[in-house]
């Protein structure tokens, strides 16, 4: 995965003498970027508060520890509130458009955000209680508040299953022919599995569920 | 991920003085070993001679370069014959067997090696097109010659996604309630989804397939 320089800006410590607010929006600004660039283990509160130009005890007034501070920075890549969007819209299908907006939004625009979540959660075992907590309390109990299944939340765990995997085996990985396939090729194929994996259209289900 | 140290056994030189096939497999036992736990960049081509107990000369002879000797190393997790025989035992429904293999056995037994190559798929750009060699030649060439469905390799990779997504959210990231459901209540969601990505029972797939 190449690695942005763009965040590469001189550091301004003048500007961040500001509010307590201010303060901890420069700290938690400096821990997405080092923990996305060098991973949980690499990321050093020292170096956290060294980039955000404010005191280490100010990075421990606020966070307490590495892993408090790392729960507090990582961002999903996905807004929960779409997704339930996406969901609400059309409930007994909703497979078509999330398999677009997954394919034609996410992927593409959150790429280096999905990655770096994915590097964190297997590379560093001391940061996945804080992401499993944050993908539970926001994607997981969005997406299942929206669904009428029974399950709901384990088929929302399902769904996103499917597609933590394409993305590995599409923009990671790049197995052909999925790395090449149309979007449109992709959405008709997922579309389908998706609505099944989210309990939507129970009766086309259970057809294909028991022999 | 906790790494395995059952594999420090004392080095026996003596023993690898035979043929040409038994130092060839010492180096590619040593490899599967360092690559596994210290990743492609980590592993060096003098390490691995180190822990097989042969000359540097001979590693470079028989592989030339560190990504061949990844690529003549790696061995995917999953037994390409196995998932063929599931697919082929039950052509119209191949979801239930699928995914039980996977829930009771791979992510069972070989939970270690999936990590190690998620791990190197992740983290290590340059071993990628080794892997992706890999799983196109194996995996999904068994699997698509099985399946009868038009886009029959396209189908094995996104069948193929749904597992690796699986893997992460169950077994690596642990969301709840999905770590902790049962394999009799997964199979029966994952089943349908597994059948309409590969194509079985088609009729069933189209009608949830287009509004």
């Amino acid at each position: 995965m190449p690695r942005r320089t763009s965040d590469r800006r001189p550091k301004r410590p003048g500007r961040r003498a500001g509010s307590a607010g201010e303060s901890r929006d420069a700290i938690l600004r400096a821990a997405r970027v080092l923990f996305s660039r060098l991973g949980f283990r690499g990321t050093t509160m020292r170096a956290v508060a060294k980039r955000a130009g404010v005191d280490m005890a100010l990075v421990h007034y606020f966070f307490g520890s590495k892993p408090n501070l790392f729960a507090a920075s990582v961002e999903l890549p996905i807004d929960p509130e779409r997704v339930t969007a996406l969901l609400a819209a059309r409930p007994s299908a909703p497979g078509v458009a999330l398999a677009r907006y997954y394919l034609e939004h996410l992927f593409v625009e959150r790429s280096e955000a999905i990655s770096a979540t994915l590097r964190a959660g297997l590379g560093d075992p001391e940061c996945v209680p804080a992401l499993r907590a944050l993908i539970e309390r926001t994607l997981v109990t969005a997406a299942a508040g929206t669904l009428g299944a029974k399950d709901a939340r384990l088929r929302a765990e399902l769904a996103g299953a499917l597609m933590v995997g394409l993305f590995v085996n599409r923009c990671i990985v790049g197995v052909e022919p999925l790395a090449s396939a149309s979007v449109e090729q992709l959405v008709s194929l997922l579309a389908p599995a998706l609505d099944a994996l989210l309990g939507a259209g129970a009766q086309v289900q259970q057809r294909g569920d028991r022999s």
